[in-house]
């Protein structure tokens, strides 16, 4: 990679693969080449930025800076098993799967995990996307964090274990607190009121968990040891004849051991 | 209450007496006293409106339009029995109090429940919060709506049954996802990475439960039921000696059951 504008190879044609291309494209970086198993999913994909596109790996060209592996985790080392050896950068977009994973095939590889939720048709401001790089050298976390920078204002270097808390953090942060919002649509629901009732609270909720810190944002019947409520609750959900006790009562007392340790004996 | 701006009392000093103090003030709404058995809080509620206070509740005048009732669950009953008998309207602000908490002691009565989380000292755009309305006639109905409406765009009647219904469902849409938050800022300071890396995710992650559904925004290990994934997650959080497995694996437990069932025997 030299200071003119890496070419790269995106490689697969999922959630991820698609908004890096189309990050890529808003920032001015060539996509030469992409692959993708299912050729209809591969050209669309392909036609963003312009590229060719291969569906067989094997024909994958082998001359490019470098090749963005964007697909399921446990696909990664399958592909770098049988994609051609080059001399550039080989780099997953993976929160949990290690660098390493590269080290029998390629002498530079590294990763770029944007650590975002995507989705397909949702756009997305790609500046805000925090990126996570790592290198097999100082010089391919280079040429990667140069890449990232060049679609978000915020790249910092992590190793392998530190990303993966992050990716574990990520679900706390994302995955479980989307489960929460559906069983408060499935409460919604039966009430036959607006789910937009709740939409105001659910964007102070994170917006407060944002400005000011979680553990002080904490509120609500767990938060004030207020045990009527929460057998009413307990009460409301059987009668409702809905599937959620369990989830309420664990994270309940959860809430309860945290704030309120001095009650307790 | 005729068409004239009603006079309010005000019996509370937390935050939601704080904040609808606040809210009215910014409607041109005159609260005329405030009761707080802290008379350092009383004093500084009635200083926002001008309003007098008083720390004895017996000294409460007796001729206002509508006596606002905002303390804890379990003190509005104690406090309706002790307040002046009015002709006025007495409402509660809570989610989960019985409206005939008031049917001993007053003729004309109802809820005015703000379906927000409230934190001292953080600005709030009141217009934004839904109101859940109900009154013992039809004619307080209407007279507690054109007051919240003064307040807020959003105000929709919901009796006790549906207006305790929506405060579970608020339980799942803000105190469960700030606790998974919290899990999420502890595990970020584990790695001595800034928990700012993860606020776009957290941001996101609400704002697309409620610009899609959340059923269609799930993402993650469990979703696509990738057991190795999950299976790293939970060595990782015991590793890391963090006690959070139990709520991981449940969570995780119940969105496999969700979007996996065609895969289960």
């Amino acid at each position: 990679v030299t200071n003119k504008t890496p070419t790269v190879v995106l490689i697969g044609t999922g959630k991820v693969a698609f908004h890096l291309s189309t990050a890529f494209k808003q920032a001015g970086i060539k996509i030469v080449q992409v692959f993708g198993r299912q050729s209809d999913k591969a050209e669309a994909l392909s036609k963003i930025s312009g590229a060719t596109f291969v569906t067989e790996i094997h024909k994958l060209q082998d001359d490019a800076d470098l090749y963005l592996v964007a697909v399921l985790d446990q696909a990664v080392a399958e592909i770098a098993g049988l994609m051609p050896r080059t001399r550039g950068i080989v780099a997953h977009t993976s929160g949990f799967v290690d660098a390493e994973v590269f080290k029998p095939y390629f002498d530079n590889y590294g990763v770029c995990y944007p650590l975002q939720t995507f989705t397909a048709d949702r756009q997305l401001d790609y500046r805000d996307i925090p990126f996570l790089i790592e290198g097999s050298s100082m010089k391919t976390e280079l040429a990667l964090s140069s890449l990232a920078s060049k679609i978000s204002s915020s790249v910092t270097l992590a190793n392998s274990d530190l990303r993966s808390k992050m990716h574990l953090a990520a679900v706390f942060a994302c995955n479980f607190p989307n489960y929460m919002h559906i069983i408060a649509h499935e409460i919604v629901h039966e009430t036959g009121l607006p789910f937009e009732l709740l939409h105001p609270l659910m964007l102070e909720t994170a917006s407060k968990a944002v400005s000011m810190v979680p553990e002080a944002a904490q509120t609500g019947p767990a938060a004030r040891h207020d045990m009527s409520t929460i057998e009413a609750h307990l009460n409301l959900i059987k009668r409702m004849g809905l599937k959620h006790e369990e989830v309420y009562a664990l994270i309940t007392e959860k809430i309860i051991e945290k704030y309120n340790k001095p009650n307790k004996q």
